[in-house]
C-alpha cells in the first residue's frame, strides 16, 4: 500500500527526530511492502522565518491532502527567541493550535507508562511504582479555554483580560465516546476529570459522560476532581487506565503524567478527528538547547509513527513491529543521554548512543 | 492580649481537628498571657443541615466580626452524600467560595515542604528529594474561573456551558505584590506560573508581574508555563521558592505540591485580604471516611493556627513555639496513622497516637 505522510519537522530538535522516524517508516515499508511518500509542511518558527506566519493556508491544505501528519516539535526559547516578540497569534504555537482546529483534531491521546527497562528514571519511590503503570490520557483538543473568545481591554480605566471556556454537549459526547471506546480495548476503566464543584462546563461534562457511560456497561468509570487527580498521579499512578478530560486540564495532567513515568523522551501522542486522519507527535518539546547536537532521543517520534501506522493506516502488525523494536533496543541496553542511568556504576552497563544511531538500531530490529 | 477567633468546624473530620487546634491555642494563651475567644460559625454541610444553605448572612457577619477565622474542613462524599444532590450553589463548597469572596480573601498561601522526619512518606526517590524542598504556593483566590460569569443554556438546540476567566491588572498586581513580599522573607525567588502561550489573562498576568518585579530588584523571578510547572514539581521540587499563580492553576498545583511532600496531613494554609484578617485551614479535605474515628491528623490545623498567630495577630514568638512543638513531637517519634512509616520494621520505632493524644503531646511541648 501507498501512504501520503505530511511531515512537519518544525523547530529545535524537530528535524533530527523526524528524520529517524522517517528512517523507521522506510524500513517498515521495505519489510512489509508499503510505500510512504513524504510531503514537507512548514509550521512553527521555521514557517515564521520563511513566510512571516506560523502556518500558511497552503500548509493547511497540504496537511489535509495527506493521509496523516507526522510532526517533530515546534517553538523555541520563549525568553530569547525573536519569535516570542511577535503578537501571540503569530508565534510558533499559534500555528499548532490553528492546525488542530482546521483539521478538527479533537481527540488527543497521550499514553503514559513505565518502561520496565527505564524504571530507574521514574522519579517515584519503588514501592509506589510497584508493578508499574500504564495509562492513556484522552484530552479534548479543540474546545475550552484554548478556542474560546478572548479580549484584553480597558474597563473603567483598568486593563482587563477575559478568556472563555465553552463546551457543548456534542463536543463532550464525541470525546467521551472515544475515551470509552479506547477503554474497551484496554483495562476497561475510565476516570473522567473535571472541576464540577466550580465550573458549569464541568457539570455539563459530567452529565454527558454519565450518559455515554450507559452505553458501555463493561467499563467501570468514576469522576475525579482535577486537583485530586493531580495528587493521585503522584500518589498512585497505577490506579489509572483511561483519563478522560477537557483541553486545559488535559494539558496539565498529561504533562504531569509523562513526567511521572520519568521517560518523556519515550512518549508519543496522537491527535485524531472523526476520520482516520491524525497528527502524530512526541510529547516532549522542541528542546532548543540541545538542537543540532545529534543527542536528542528520537524514540517518542518513532513511537508516534507507530501510532500513525496503527490508528490512521490500520497497520497493526507494522505498528507492533516498531514498538517491539523499541523494546528490544532498550533490552539490548542502548540509551540516548536523556535516559541514561544516573549512577556512574550503572552507566557502564549500557551503551550511550546519539539520535541517528538510535534510529539505525531500531531499524535493524524491525 | 485578647483575640476573637471565628471557628468553622465544618464537616467530616473538621470538628475533631479543630478541637485540637483550639487546645493548642489555649495552651499558647496560658503560656504567653493571651486570651482567645471562640465564636462557632456554621458553614458547609452542617450549615445546610441546620439552615438549608451552606453559608448564611449571619455567618458571614460573624466571620467579619472576628479577628481571624480558623477552619477545619467542609463537604462530604460527593457520590453518596445528599448534599451533592442540591443545586451547585447550595452545596457545601459554595459556602467556602462565598466566604472567600465576601471577605475578599484574595491571597491564598500554601506552604509545601518536606519534613526531615517524614522523608519516607515522600513519594519521590531519595536522589530527587536531595536536601529536601520548601516552597510557598501563592494562589490568587477571588478571581478567574472561580468567580466569572457562567451559564448553561441551549444554543441552536445544543446544550452549551460557558465559564469565564477574568482578571484585571489590579487583581493581578495585589497578589503579585504579596508574592514578591513573601519571597523577600524567604529565598528571594518567584516563579510566576501561567499559560501565556494560550490565554489573554495569562499574558496580562505576565505583563503585570513583570512590572511588579521591577520594585523587587533583589528577587530573581521567572515565568513558567503551567504544564511545565506540573512536570517540574515532580522532577525537581527543590527548584521552587515562591510559586505565584492564578486561582485554578493554583488549585491544581498546590494540591500536586502537597502530595509531592507526602505529608498532606501536615500542611496548613492561609487566605488573606488587604488587612490583617485571614482564614486559616488545613490543606487536606474533610475525609468523611475516617470522620469520628479519632484518628485524623490534627497537625495541619494546628499549624494553620500557628499561621494565624503569625499573620493575623503578629505573634511571631507564639507561632514559633507551636511550630517547634510540632517538630519536637515528630522528633519524639509520635505519629498519627497517616504519617506512620510504611515498612513494618520501621513502624516499631515510632508510637502511633490518635487525634486527641497528638493535640495533648503538642500542648505539652509548648
Ligand atoms: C504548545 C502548546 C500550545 C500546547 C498546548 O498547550 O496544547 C502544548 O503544551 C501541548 O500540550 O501540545
Ligand atoms: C472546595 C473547592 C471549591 C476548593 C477550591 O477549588 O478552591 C478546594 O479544592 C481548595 O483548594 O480550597
Amino acid at each position: 500500500m501507498k501512504f501520503r505522510v505530511g511531515v512537519i519537522s518544525g523547530d529545535g530538535i524537530g528535524p533530527e527526530i523526524v528524520k529517524e522516524a522517517k528512517k523507521v517508516l522506510d524500513k517498515v515499508g521495505s519489510e512489509f511492502g508499503h510505500e510512504f511518500e513524504y510531503e514537507e509542511i512548514l509550521m512553527g518558527g521555521c514557517s515564521i522565518d520563511a513566510t512571516g506566519v506560523p502556518l500558511t493556508d497552503e500548509a493547511i491544505e497540504a496537511a489535509k491532502a495527506s493521509d496523516a501528519v507526522l510532526m517533530g516539535s515546534i517553538g523555541g526559547n520563549t525568553s530569547t527567541s525573536p519569535w516570542y516578540t511577535l503578537p501571540p497569534n503569530l508565534r510558533p504555537e499559534a500555528g499548532l493550535l490553528k492546525l488542530r482546529k482546521a483539521l478538527n483534531l479533537f481527540a488527543n491521546l497521550r499514553p503514559a507508562y513505565l518502561y520496565e527497562e527505564l524504571k530507574e528514571a521514574c522519579p517515584l519511590r519503588e514501592d509506589i511504582i510497584g508493578d508499574g503503570f500504564d495509562m492513556m490520557i484522552m484530552r479534548e483538543l479543540t474546545g475550552g479555554l484554548y478556542f474560546g473568545d478572548r479580549v484584553t481591554e480597558e474597563r473603567n480605566g483598568v486593563m482587563t483580560a477575559v478568556d472563555t471556556l465553552t463546551y457543548n454537549e456534542n463536543e463532550i459526547r464525541r470525546i467521551a465516546v472515544r475515551g470509552f471506546d479506547i477503554a474497551m480495548k484496554r483495562r476497561k476503566k475510565v476516570t473522567s476529570v473535571d472541576k464540577a464543584n466550580v465550573l458549569d462546563s464541568s457539570r455539563l461534562w459530567r452529565k454527558v459522560v454519565e450518559e455515554v457511560a450507559k452505553d458501555y456497561p463493561e467499563v467501570s468509570y468514576e469522576h475525579m476532581l482535577v486537583d485530586n487527580c493531580a495528587m493521585q498521579l503522584v500518589k498512585d499512578p497505577a490506579q489509572f487506565d483511561v483519563i478522560l478530560t477537557e483541553n486545559m486540564f488535559g494539558d496539565i495532567l498529561s504533562d504531569e503524567a509523562s513526567m511521572v513515568t520519568g521517560s518523556i523522551g519515550m512518549l508519543s501522542s496522537a491527535s485524531l478527528n472523526e476520520t482516520k486522519f491524525g497528527l502524530y507527535e512526541p510529547s516532549g518539546g522542541s528542546a532548543p538547547d540541545i538542537a543540532g547536537k545529534g543527542i536528542a532521543n528520537p524514540i517518542a517520534t518513532i513511537l508516534s509513527a507507530a501510532m500513525m501506522l496503527r490508528y490512521s493506516f490500520d497497520l497493526d502488525a507494522e505498528a507492533d513491529a516498531v514498538e517491539n523494536a523499541v523494546k528490544q533496543v532498550l533490552k539490548d541496553k542502548y540509551r540516548t543521554i536523556d535516559i541514561m542511568p544516573q549512577e556512574a556504576e550503572r552507566a557502564g552497563e549500557v551503551t550511550q548512543v546519539g539520535t541517528s544511531k538510535m534510529g539505525d538500531l531500531i531499524c535493524e530490529r524491525i
